[in-house]
Protein backbone atom coordinates (compact mmCIF):
# COMPACT_ATOMS: atom_id res chain seq x y z
CA UNK A 1 0.00 0.00 0.00
CA UNK A 2 1.27 3.67 -0.65
CA UNK A 3 0.14 6.44 -0.29
CA UNK A 4 -2.59 7.95 -2.30
CA UNK A 5 -1.90 10.85 -4.33
CA UNK A 6 -5.10 13.38 -2.94
CA UNK A 7 -5.08 13.40 0.26
CA UNK A 8 -7.74 15.40 2.72
CA UNK A 9 -6.47 17.83 5.57
CA UNK A 10 -9.64 18.68 8.16
CA UNK A 11 -8.74 21.83 9.77
CA UNK A 12 -7.03 24.52 8.83
CA UNK A 13 -5.13 25.65 11.85
CA UNK A 14 -1.08 25.87 12.12
CA UNK A 15 -0.48 21.91 12.50
CA UNK A 16 -3.08 21.27 9.47
CA UNK A 17 -1.60 24.05 7.86
CA UNK A 18 2.31 22.75 8.29
CA UNK A 19 0.86 19.59 7.13
CA UNK A 20 -0.40 20.48 4.03
CA UNK A 21 2.26 22.67 3.22
CA UNK A 22 4.40 19.46 3.81
CA UNK A 23 2.76 17.30 1.57
CA UNK A 24 1.95 20.25 -1.47
CA UNK A 25 5.96 20.55 -1.64
CA UNK A 26 5.91 16.60 -1.79
CA UNK A 27 3.56 16.63 -5.09
CA UNK A 28 1.02 15.30 -3.19
CA UNK A 29 -2.90 17.10 -4.06
CA UNK A 30 -4.16 18.22 -0.70
CA UNK A 31 -7.45 19.87 -0.12
CA UNK A 32 -9.28 21.02 2.81
CA UNK A 33 -12.31 21.46 5.28
CA UNK A 34 -11.84 24.62 6.72
CA UNK A 35 -13.81 26.29 9.67
CA UNK A 36 -13.35 29.88 8.26
CA UNK A 37 -13.52 31.00 4.52
CA UNK A 38 -10.00 33.07 5.13
CA UNK A 39 -8.17 30.12 6.70
CA UNK A 40 -9.26 28.43 3.02
CA UNK A 41 -8.38 31.68 1.30
CA UNK A 42 -4.96 31.70 2.51
CA UNK A 43 -3.89 28.16 1.97
CA UNK A 44 -4.87 28.29 -1.31
CA UNK A 45 -3.47 31.86 -2.59
CA UNK A 46 -0.18 30.61 -1.04
CA UNK A 47 0.12 26.82 -2.66
CA UNK A 48 -0.64 25.14 0.38
CA UNK A 49 -3.59 23.35 -0.57
CA UNK A 50 -5.63 22.92 -4.55
CA UNK A 51 -9.31 23.50 -2.51
CA UNK A 52 -11.38 22.60 -0.43
CA UNK A 53 -14.32 23.93 1.49
CA UNK A 54 -15.63 25.04 4.60
CA UNK A 55 -18.86 23.26 4.12
CA UNK A 56 -18.92 19.35 4.45
CA UNK A 57 -20.27 17.80 2.16
CA UNK A 58 -20.56 14.28 1.41
CA UNK A 59 -19.32 13.33 -2.04
CA UNK A 60 -16.39 15.24 -1.54
CA UNK A 61 -15.61 13.80 1.78
CA UNK A 62 -15.68 10.37 0.45
CA UNK A 63 -13.36 11.27 -2.66
CA UNK A 64 -10.65 10.61 -0.06
CA UNK A 65 -8.83 7.38 1.08
CA UNK A 66 -6.37 9.34 3.53
CA UNK A 67 -8.09 11.89 5.52
CA UNK A 68 -5.57 13.90 8.48
CA UNK A 69 -7.84 15.23 11.08
CA UNK A 70 -6.05 18.21 12.46
CA UNK A 71 -7.86 19.49 15.23
CA UNK A 72 -8.63 20.27 18.68
CA UNK A 73 -9.53 17.05 20.56
CA UNK A 74 -13.25 17.88 21.48
CA UNK A 75 -13.80 19.56 17.96
CA UNK A 76 -12.71 15.74 16.78
CA UNK A 77 -14.95 13.87 18.30
CA UNK A 78 -17.51 16.25 16.63
CA UNK A 79 -16.99 16.53 13.42
CA UNK A 80 -16.86 12.55 13.94
CA UNK A 81 -20.44 12.57 15.53
CA UNK A 82 -21.70 14.41 12.65
CA UNK A 83 -20.03 13.62 9.56
CA UNK A 84 -18.20 9.76 9.71
CA UNK A 85 -20.46 8.55 7.60
CA UNK A 86 -19.40 10.73 4.88
CA UNK A 87 -15.94 8.73 4.89
CA UNK A 88 -15.07 6.78 2.07
CA UNK A 89 -15.09 2.72 2.77
CA UNK A 90 -11.55 1.52 3.24
CA UNK A 91 -10.08 5.34 4.11
CA UNK A 92 -7.29 5.36 6.28
CA UNK A 93 -8.04 8.37 9.19
CA UNK A 94 -4.78 9.84 11.44
CA UNK A 95 -5.05 12.86 13.22
CA UNK A 96 -2.03 14.89 15.16
CA UNK A 97 -3.40 15.09 18.29
CA UNK A 98 -1.27 15.56 21.42
CA UNK A 99 -3.24 13.08 24.11
CA UNK A 100 -4.74 9.72 23.27
CA UNK A 101 -5.80 7.53 25.79
CA UNK A 102 -8.74 10.24 26.34
CA UNK A 103 -9.49 10.64 22.62
CA UNK A 104 -9.14 7.05 21.22
CA UNK A 105 -12.32 5.29 23.18
CA UNK A 106 -14.53 8.34 21.93
CA UNK A 107 -13.66 7.86 18.44
CA UNK A 108 -13.39 4.26 18.26
CA UNK A 109 -17.10 4.43 19.40
CA UNK A 110 -18.15 6.30 16.80
CA UNK A 111 -16.57 4.63 13.79
CA UNK A 112 -16.83 1.26 15.09
CA UNK A 113 -19.45 -0.02 12.41
CA UNK A 114 -18.08 1.91 9.88
CA UNK A 115 -15.45 0.42 6.99
CA UNK A 116 -12.46 2.92 8.09
CA UNK A 117 -9.43 2.67 9.70
CA UNK A 118 -7.85 4.98 12.21
CA UNK A 119 -4.30 5.08 13.21
CA UNK A 120 -3.64 7.79 15.36
CA UNK A 121 -0.24 9.95 15.10
CA UNK A 122 1.12 12.80 17.47
CA UNK A 123 3.82 14.71 15.12
CA UNK A 124 5.79 16.77 18.17
CA UNK A 125 6.02 19.80 16.25
CA UNK A 126 4.70 23.57 17.10
CA UNK A 127 5.44 27.02 17.23
CA UNK A 128 4.54 29.76 19.49
CA UNK A 129 2.09 30.82 17.05
CA UNK A 130 -0.82 30.20 15.62
CA UNK A 131 -3.46 29.46 12.46
CA UNK A 132 -2.42 29.00 8.77
CA UNK A 133 -0.70 32.12 8.07
CA UNK A 134 1.67 30.52 10.25
CA UNK A 135 2.13 27.03 8.75
CA UNK A 136 5.75 25.95 7.59
CA UNK A 137 6.67 22.21 6.54
CA UNK A 138 9.73 23.23 8.10
CA UNK A 139 8.32 22.53 11.58
CA UNK A 140 8.61 18.57 11.13
CA UNK A 141 11.88 18.13 10.04
CA UNK A 142 13.78 17.44 13.21
CA UNK A 143 10.51 16.32 14.88
CA UNK A 144 9.49 13.50 16.30
CA UNK A 145 6.43 11.62 14.48
CA UNK A 146 4.98 9.41 17.01
CA UNK A 147 2.62 6.78 15.75
CA UNK A 148 0.52 5.22 18.74
CA UNK A 149 -1.20 2.09 16.86
CA UNK A 150 -4.21 0.00 18.44
CA UNK A 151 -4.08 -3.87 18.56
CA UNK A 152 -6.67 -3.54 15.96
CA UNK A 153 -4.73 -1.91 13.31
CA UNK A 154 -3.60 -3.44 10.64
CA UNK A 155 0.57 -3.79 10.02
CA UNK A 156 0.07 -2.38 6.73
CA UNK A 157 -1.98 0.48 7.65
CA UNK A 158 0.63 1.40 10.62
CA UNK A 159 3.15 1.68 7.58
CA UNK A 160 0.98 3.76 6.04
CA UNK A 161 0.99 6.50 8.72
CA UNK A 162 4.81 5.82 9.11
CA UNK A 163 5.43 6.70 5.49
CA UNK A 164 3.17 9.69 5.86
CA UNK A 165 5.53 10.56 8.86
CA UNK A 166 8.26 10.38 6.81
CA UNK A 167 6.99 12.25 3.46
CA UNK A 168 6.26 15.55 5.45
CA UNK A 169 9.49 15.58 6.68
CA UNK A 170 9.90 14.17 10.29
CA UNK A 171 13.51 12.32 10.50
CA UNK A 172 12.36 10.22 13.18
CA UNK A 173 9.14 8.13 12.80
CA UNK A 174 8.45 6.02 16.00
CA UNK A 175 5.82 3.94 17.71
CA UNK A 176 4.50 3.92 21.37
CA UNK A 177 1.52 2.66 23.04
CA UNK A 178 -1.08 5.49 23.60
CA UNK A 179 -0.80 4.89 27.41
CA UNK A 180 3.38 5.28 27.15
CA UNK A 181 2.84 8.19 24.79
CA UNK A 182 0.67 9.60 26.94
CA UNK A 183 2.93 9.53 30.01
CA UNK A 184 5.60 10.94 27.82
CA UNK A 185 4.02 13.94 26.54
CA UNK A 186 2.96 14.53 30.57
CA UNK A 187 6.46 14.77 31.39
CA UNK A 188 8.27 15.99 28.55
CA UNK A 189 6.12 18.38 26.91
CA UNK A 190 2.98 19.18 29.25
CA UNK A 191 5.00 19.75 32.59
CA UNK A 192 7.46 21.88 30.78
CA UNK A 193 4.53 23.64 29.62
CA UNK A 194 3.31 23.98 33.27
CA UNK A 195 6.89 24.80 34.61
CA UNK A 196 6.78 27.69 31.86
CA UNK A 197 3.93 29.16 32.98
CA UNK A 198 4.27 29.03 36.74
CA UNK A 199 7.81 30.79 36.36
CA UNK A 200 6.19 33.67 34.04
CA UNK A 201 3.67 33.81 36.82
CA UNK A 202 4.88 33.66 39.97
CA UNK A 203 6.94 36.55 40.36
CA UNK A 204 5.44 40.02 38.99
CA UNK A 205 9.33 41.05 38.15
CA UNK A 206 9.03 43.13 34.92
CA UNK A 207 12.20 45.01 36.65
CA UNK A 208 14.29 41.41 36.47
CA UNK A 209 13.54 40.72 33.58
CA UNK A 210 15.73 43.48 32.39
CA UNK A 211 18.50 41.23 33.55
CA UNK A 212 17.47 37.98 32.14
CA UNK A 213 20.34 35.47 30.91
CA UNK A 214 19.73 33.08 28.42
CA UNK A 215 18.51 30.07 30.84
CA UNK A 216 15.64 31.77 32.15
CA UNK A 217 14.78 32.87 28.46
CA UNK A 218 15.03 29.17 27.34
CA UNK A 219 13.07 28.16 30.31
CA UNK A 220 10.10 30.20 29.39
CA UNK A 221 10.21 30.14 25.99
CA UNK A 222 6.98 28.06 25.73
CA UNK A 223 5.65 30.41 28.24
CA UNK A 224 3.58 32.56 25.54
CA UNK A 225 0.81 29.40 25.20
CA UNK A 226 -2.67 28.98 23.74
CA UNK A 227 -4.46 29.13 26.79
CA UNK A 228 -7.99 27.06 24.80
CA UNK A 229 -5.58 24.26 23.52
CA UNK A 230 -3.37 23.73 26.36
CA UNK A 231 -5.97 23.75 29.35
CA UNK A 232 -7.86 21.13 26.97
CA UNK A 233 -4.76 18.82 26.67
CA UNK A 234 -4.03 18.99 30.25
CA UNK A 235 -7.41 18.02 31.10
CA UNK A 236 -7.54 15.19 28.58
CA UNK A 237 -4.27 13.98 30.13
CA UNK A 238 -5.49 14.94 33.67
CA UNK A 239 -4.50 12.06 35.92
CA UNK A 240 -1.19 11.35 33.80
CA UNK A 241 -0.24 14.80 34.02
CA UNK A 242 -1.09 15.40 37.96
CA UNK A 243 1.40 12.31 38.36
CA UNK A 244 4.12 13.96 36.27
CA UNK A 245 3.90 16.94 38.23
CA UNK A 246 3.92 15.07 41.92
CA UNK A 247 7.16 13.23 40.30
CA UNK A 248 8.59 16.62 39.22
CA UNK A 249 7.25 18.59 42.56
CA UNK A 250 8.81 15.78 44.95
CA UNK A 251 12.17 16.19 43.15
CA UNK A 252 12.52 19.80 43.67
CA UNK A 253 11.32 19.39 47.16
CA UNK A 254 14.40 17.27 47.66
CA UNK A 255 16.93 19.50 46.26
CA UNK A 256 15.02 22.48 48.55
CA UNK A 257 15.25 20.35 51.53
CA UNK A 258 19.16 19.61 50.83
CA UNK A 259 19.98 23.26 50.19
CA UNK A 260 18.33 24.30 53.79
CA UNK A 261 20.38 21.89 55.52
CA UNK A 262 23.26 22.36 53.93
CA UNK A 263 23.58 18.71 52.67
CA UNK A 264 26.00 19.61 50.10
CA UNK A 265 26.42 15.59 48.90
CA UNK A 266 22.67 15.19 47.97
CA UNK A 267 22.87 18.56 46.02
CA UNK A 268 26.30 17.42 44.21
CA UNK A 269 24.70 13.51 43.25
CA UNK A 270 21.39 15.17 41.79
CA UNK A 271 23.85 17.74 39.61
CA UNK A 272 25.75 14.87 38.62
CA UNK A 273 22.90 12.24 38.08
CA UNK A 274 21.41 15.36 35.64
CA UNK A 275 24.55 15.87 34.04
CA UNK A 276 25.11 12.23 32.96
CA UNK A 277 21.83 11.60 31.99
CA UNK A 278 21.46 15.43 30.02
CA UNK A 279 24.59 14.79 27.94
CA UNK A 280 22.77 11.43 26.37
CA UNK A 281 20.30 13.45 24.39
CA UNK A 282 20.96 13.43 21.07
CA UNK A 283 22.02 16.63 19.63
CA UNK B 1 39.38 58.06 35.28
CA UNK B 2 40.02 55.72 31.78
CA UNK B 3 40.81 51.96 31.90
CA UNK B 4 44.38 51.23 32.94
CA UNK B 5 46.53 49.52 29.70
CA UNK B 6 47.48 46.21 31.53
CA UNK B 7 45.28 44.62 33.70
CA UNK B 8 45.66 41.13 35.86
CA UNK B 9 43.06 38.30 36.00
CA UNK B 10 43.03 36.16 39.09
CA UNK B 11 41.61 32.55 38.19
CA UNK B 12 42.28 31.00 34.49
CA UNK B 13 38.68 29.67 34.23
CA UNK B 14 36.53 29.93 31.78
CA UNK B 15 35.19 33.59 32.90
CA UNK B 16 39.10 34.45 33.26
CA UNK B 17 39.65 33.16 29.98
CA UNK B 18 36.98 34.44 28.63
CA UNK B 19 37.62 37.85 30.35
CA UNK B 20 41.57 37.76 29.07
CA UNK B 21 39.97 36.80 25.61
CA UNK B 22 37.63 39.70 25.44
CA UNK B 23 40.23 42.54 26.97
CA UNK B 24 43.63 41.22 24.79
CA UNK B 25 41.59 41.21 21.25
CA UNK B 26 40.44 45.11 22.62
CA UNK B 27 44.60 45.72 22.95
CA UNK B 28 44.71 45.66 26.68
CA UNK B 29 47.85 43.83 28.34
CA UNK B 30 46.62 41.04 29.85
CA UNK B 31 48.15 39.07 32.56
CA UNK B 32 46.87 36.42 34.73
CA UNK B 33 47.41 34.56 37.83
CA UNK B 34 46.94 31.00 37.48
CA UNK B 35 45.82 27.80 39.57
CA UNK B 36 47.94 25.23 37.18
CA UNK B 37 50.63 25.95 34.70
CA UNK B 38 48.86 24.43 31.84
CA UNK B 39 46.29 26.50 31.94
CA UNK B 40 48.66 29.58 32.04
CA UNK B 41 50.49 28.25 28.85
CA UNK B 42 47.31 27.69 27.12
CA UNK B 43 46.17 31.34 27.54
CA UNK B 44 49.68 32.49 26.58
CA UNK B 45 49.79 29.93 23.40
CA UNK B 46 46.65 30.99 22.42
CA UNK B 47 46.83 34.84 23.05
CA UNK B 48 44.79 35.44 25.74
CA UNK B 49 47.65 36.79 27.58
CA UNK B 50 51.07 38.33 26.95
CA UNK B 51 52.08 36.33 30.35
CA UNK B 52 51.44 35.37 34.50
CA UNK B 53 52.47 33.53 37.09
CA UNK B 54 51.15 30.65 39.36
CA UNK B 55 52.94 31.80 42.13
CA UNK B 56 51.34 34.81 43.30
CA UNK B 57 54.71 37.26 44.24
CA UNK B 58 54.36 40.84 45.51
CA UNK B 59 56.10 43.30 42.87
CA UNK B 60 53.63 41.50 40.10
CA UNK B 61 50.57 42.10 41.62
CA UNK B 62 51.85 45.37 42.50
CA UNK B 63 52.05 46.50 39.41
CA UNK B 64 48.35 46.25 38.43
CA UNK B 65 45.96 49.02 38.35
CA UNK B 66 42.81 46.87 38.10
CA UNK B 67 42.75 43.34 38.85
CA UNK B 68 39.38 40.67 37.85
CA UNK B 69 38.97 38.21 40.24
CA UNK B 70 37.48 35.29 38.23
CA UNK B 71 37.46 32.83 41.70
CA UNK B 72 35.15 30.78 43.15
CA UNK B 73 33.20 32.41 46.29
CA UNK B 74 35.13 30.42 49.15
CA UNK B 75 38.45 30.70 47.20
CA UNK B 76 38.57 35.02 46.57
CA UNK B 77 38.03 34.72 50.18
CA UNK B 78 41.11 32.46 50.83
CA UNK B 79 42.96 34.79 48.26
CA UNK B 80 42.39 38.00 49.55
CA UNK B 81 43.24 36.73 53.19
CA UNK B 82 46.63 35.69 52.20
CA UNK B 83 47.87 38.42 49.47
CA UNK B 84 45.61 41.69 50.01
CA UNK B 85 48.73 43.23 51.13
CA UNK B 86 50.34 42.73 47.88
CA UNK B 87 47.92 44.89 45.70
CA UNK B 88 48.62 48.07 44.37
CA UNK B 89 47.55 50.83 46.64
CA UNK B 90 44.86 52.97 44.83
CA UNK B 91 43.88 49.96 42.96
CA UNK B 92 40.56 49.46 41.51
CA UNK B 93 39.68 45.28 42.07
CA UNK B 94 36.51 43.62 40.64
CA UNK B 95 34.96 40.48 40.36
CA UNK B 96 32.59 38.22 38.32
CA UNK B 97 31.40 36.12 41.37
CA UNK B 98 27.67 34.89 40.78
CA UNK B 99 26.64 35.92 44.16
CA UNK B 100 26.67 39.33 46.14
CA UNK B 101 25.29 39.67 49.68
CA UNK B 102 26.99 36.60 50.85
CA UNK B 103 30.50 37.66 49.89
CA UNK B 104 31.15 41.44 50.22
CA UNK B 105 31.09 41.50 54.12
CA UNK B 106 33.80 39.19 54.20
CA UNK B 107 35.97 41.05 51.20
CA UNK B 108 35.59 44.08 52.90
CA UNK B 109 36.50 42.99 56.07
CA UNK B 110 39.94 42.06 54.80
CA UNK B 111 40.71 45.34 52.86
CA UNK B 112 39.34 47.50 55.22
CA UNK B 113 42.12 49.43 56.24
CA UNK B 114 44.24 48.99 52.32
CA UNK B 115 44.27 51.46 49.89
CA UNK B 116 42.51 49.90 47.29
CA UNK B 117 38.61 49.55 46.15
CA UNK B 118 36.44 46.88 45.14
CA UNK B 119 33.57 47.60 42.82
CA UNK B 120 31.77 44.24 42.57
CA UNK B 121 30.14 43.31 39.69
CA UNK B 122 28.82 39.70 37.55
CA UNK B 123 28.81 39.84 34.19
CA UNK B 124 25.81 37.37 33.31
CA UNK B 125 27.29 34.69 31.03
CA UNK B 126 28.76 31.09 31.03
CA UNK B 127 28.77 28.51 29.02
CA UNK B 128 28.24 24.60 30.03
CA UNK B 129 32.01 24.04 29.42
CA UNK B 130 34.54 24.71 31.66
CA UNK B 131 38.12 25.84 31.74
CA UNK B 132 40.47 28.38 29.89
CA UNK B 133 40.26 25.94 26.75
CA UNK B 134 36.80 26.69 26.46
CA UNK B 135 37.55 30.67 27.01
CA UNK B 136 35.70 32.68 24.61
CA UNK B 137 34.79 36.25 24.28
CA UNK B 138 31.74 36.16 22.49
CA UNK B 139 29.95 34.66 25.41
CA UNK B 140 29.94 38.09 26.97
CA UNK B 141 28.12 39.92 23.87
CA UNK B 142 24.89 39.75 24.68
CA UNK B 143 25.29 39.01 28.18
CA UNK B 144 24.29 41.57 30.82
CA UNK B 145 27.01 43.29 32.79
CA UNK B 146 25.63 44.33 35.98
CA UNK B 147 27.64 45.90 38.69
CA UNK B 148 26.36 46.08 42.48
CA UNK B 149 28.09 49.28 44.15
CA UNK B 150 28.23 49.71 47.40
CA UNK B 151 27.31 52.93 49.05
CA UNK B 152 30.78 53.22 49.69
CA UNK B 153 32.30 53.22 45.99
CA UNK B 154 33.37 56.06 44.16
CA UNK B 155 31.35 57.16 41.42
CA UNK B 156 34.35 57.69 39.33
CA UNK B 157 35.57 53.54 40.24
CA UNK B 158 32.01 52.56 39.54
CA UNK B 159 32.03 54.35 35.84
CA UNK B 160 35.52 52.28 35.72
CA UNK B 161 34.07 49.24 35.89
CA UNK B 162 30.90 49.84 33.76
CA UNK B 163 33.23 50.80 31.15
CA UNK B 164 35.13 47.34 31.64
CA UNK B 165 32.08 46.00 30.93
CA UNK B 166 31.30 47.68 27.68
CA UNK B 167 34.62 47.20 26.90
CA UNK B 168 34.77 43.12 27.20
CA UNK B 169 31.41 43.65 25.22
CA UNK B 170 28.56 43.45 26.81
CA UNK B 171 25.81 45.29 26.02
CA UNK B 172 23.60 45.89 28.85
CA UNK B 173 25.89 47.56 31.63
CA UNK B 174 23.55 48.22 34.58
CA UNK B 175 23.64 48.89 38.22
CA UNK B 176 21.80 46.77 40.88
CA UNK B 177 21.79 46.91 45.01
CA UNK B 178 23.55 43.30 45.96
CA UNK B 179 20.33 42.59 47.35
CA UNK B 180 18.18 42.73 44.43
CA UNK B 181 21.10 41.30 42.38
CA UNK B 182 20.84 38.15 44.73
CA UNK B 183 17.03 38.07 44.57
CA UNK B 184 17.18 38.15 41.14
CA UNK B 185 20.00 35.65 40.28
CA UNK B 186 17.91 33.15 42.81
CA UNK B 187 14.92 33.57 40.56
CA UNK B 188 16.20 34.42 37.15
CA UNK B 189 19.34 31.58 37.37
CA UNK B 190 19.26 30.11 40.10
CA UNK B 191 15.86 28.63 40.61
CA UNK B 192 16.15 27.97 37.00
CA UNK B 193 19.26 25.54 37.21
CA UNK B 194 17.34 23.82 39.68
CA UNK B 195 14.09 23.34 37.78
CA UNK B 196 16.60 21.87 35.08
CA UNK B 197 18.50 19.34 37.18
CA UNK B 198 15.37 18.36 38.84
CA UNK B 199 13.79 17.15 35.31
CA UNK B 200 16.37 15.16 35.02
CA UNK B 201 16.90 13.20 37.98
CA UNK B 202 12.74 13.11 38.65
CA UNK B 203 12.60 10.32 36.11
CA UNK B 204 14.37 7.68 35.03
CA UNK B 205 13.42 8.02 31.29
CA UNK B 206 15.94 6.70 28.97
CA UNK B 207 13.53 5.65 26.85
CA UNK B 208 11.30 8.73 26.79
CA UNK B 209 14.31 10.94 25.97
CA UNK B 210 14.71 9.62 22.61
CA UNK B 211 11.12 11.46 22.01
CA UNK B 212 12.00 14.86 23.52
CA UNK B 213 10.84 17.73 21.68
CA UNK B 214 12.13 21.12 21.91
CA UNK B 215 10.52 22.26 24.86
CA UNK B 216 12.07 19.65 27.02
CA UNK B 217 15.54 20.56 25.63
CA UNK B 218 15.11 24.10 26.14
CA UNK B 219 14.12 23.75 29.81
CA UNK B 220 17.25 21.37 30.72
CA UNK B 221 19.74 22.34 28.50
CA UNK B 222 21.70 23.77 31.94
CA UNK B 223 21.30 20.37 33.04
CA UNK B 224 24.51 19.79 32.43
CA UNK B 225 26.07 21.68 35.71
CA UNK B 226 29.25 22.46 37.29
CA UNK B 227 28.42 20.58 40.66
CA UNK B 228 31.25 22.63 42.68
CA UNK B 229 30.42 25.87 41.28
CA UNK B 230 26.47 25.75 41.90
CA UNK B 231 26.36 24.07 45.12
CA UNK B 232 28.56 26.50 46.89
CA UNK B 233 26.71 29.80 45.15
CA UNK B 234 23.26 27.82 45.74
CA UNK B 235 24.32 27.56 49.62
CA UNK B 236 25.59 31.60 49.05
CA UNK B 237 22.60 32.61 48.54
CA UNK B 238 20.72 29.91 50.54
CA UNK B 239 17.75 32.44 52.62
CA UNK B 240 17.02 34.15 49.17
CA UNK B 241 17.04 30.87 46.85
CA UNK B 242 14.83 28.79 49.17
CA UNK B 243 12.05 32.07 48.95
CA UNK B 244 12.34 31.83 45.23
CA UNK B 245 11.87 28.30 45.31
CA UNK B 246 8.56 28.53 47.23
CA UNK B 247 7.81 31.38 45.66
CA UNK B 248 7.24 28.75 42.52
CA UNK B 249 6.53 25.85 44.12
CA UNK B 250 3.63 27.23 45.46
CA UNK B 251 2.26 28.57 41.77
CA UNK B 252 2.96 24.95 40.65
CA UNK B 253 0.59 23.86 43.15
CA UNK B 254 -1.80 26.44 41.83
CA UNK B 255 -1.77 24.93 38.40
CA UNK B 256 -1.86 21.97 39.85
CA UNK B 257 -4.99 22.09 41.96
CA UNK B 258 -6.86 23.99 39.30
CA UNK B 259 -5.74 20.52 36.89
CA UNK B 260 -7.23 18.27 39.46
CA UNK B 261 -10.45 19.96 40.20
CA UNK B 262 -10.79 20.67 36.25
CA UNK B 263 -11.03 24.34 36.91
CA UNK B 264 -10.16 25.30 33.62
CA UNK B 265 -10.78 29.42 34.20
CA UNK B 266 -7.73 29.20 36.51
CA UNK B 267 -5.29 27.42 34.47
CA UNK B 268 -6.41 29.83 31.42
CA UNK B 269 -5.99 32.83 33.59
CA UNK B 270 -2.57 31.51 34.64
CA UNK B 271 -1.38 30.79 31.12
CA UNK B 272 -3.24 34.32 29.46
CA UNK B 273 -0.76 36.22 32.33
CA UNK B 274 1.91 34.18 31.78
CA UNK B 275 1.32 34.36 27.48
CA UNK B 276 1.62 38.31 28.06
CA UNK B 277 4.31 38.71 30.47
CA UNK B 278 6.60 36.87 28.00
CA UNK B 279 5.98 38.86 25.01
CA UNK B 280 7.70 41.69 26.94
CA UNK B 281 11.44 39.97 26.93
CA UNK B 282 13.36 41.78 25.07
CA UNK B 283 14.52 39.25 22.40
Amino acid sequence: MSLPKRILIVGLGLMGGSYADALSSKGYEVYALAHRQSSLDFAVENGLVRGGSIEVEEEFVKSFDLVVFALYPHILIEWLEKYHKYLKPGAILTDVTGVKSSIIPGVMEIIKDDDVEFVFAHPMAGKEVYGVENADKEIFKKANFIVTPMTTNNEESINLIEELGREIGSNHVTRLSPELHDEMIAYVSQLAHIIAVSLMTAKDCDSLYEYTGNSFRDLTRIADINDSMWSELFLDNKDTLLDQIDLFMGEMKKMREALDKGDVETMKSMMKLSSERRRKFRS
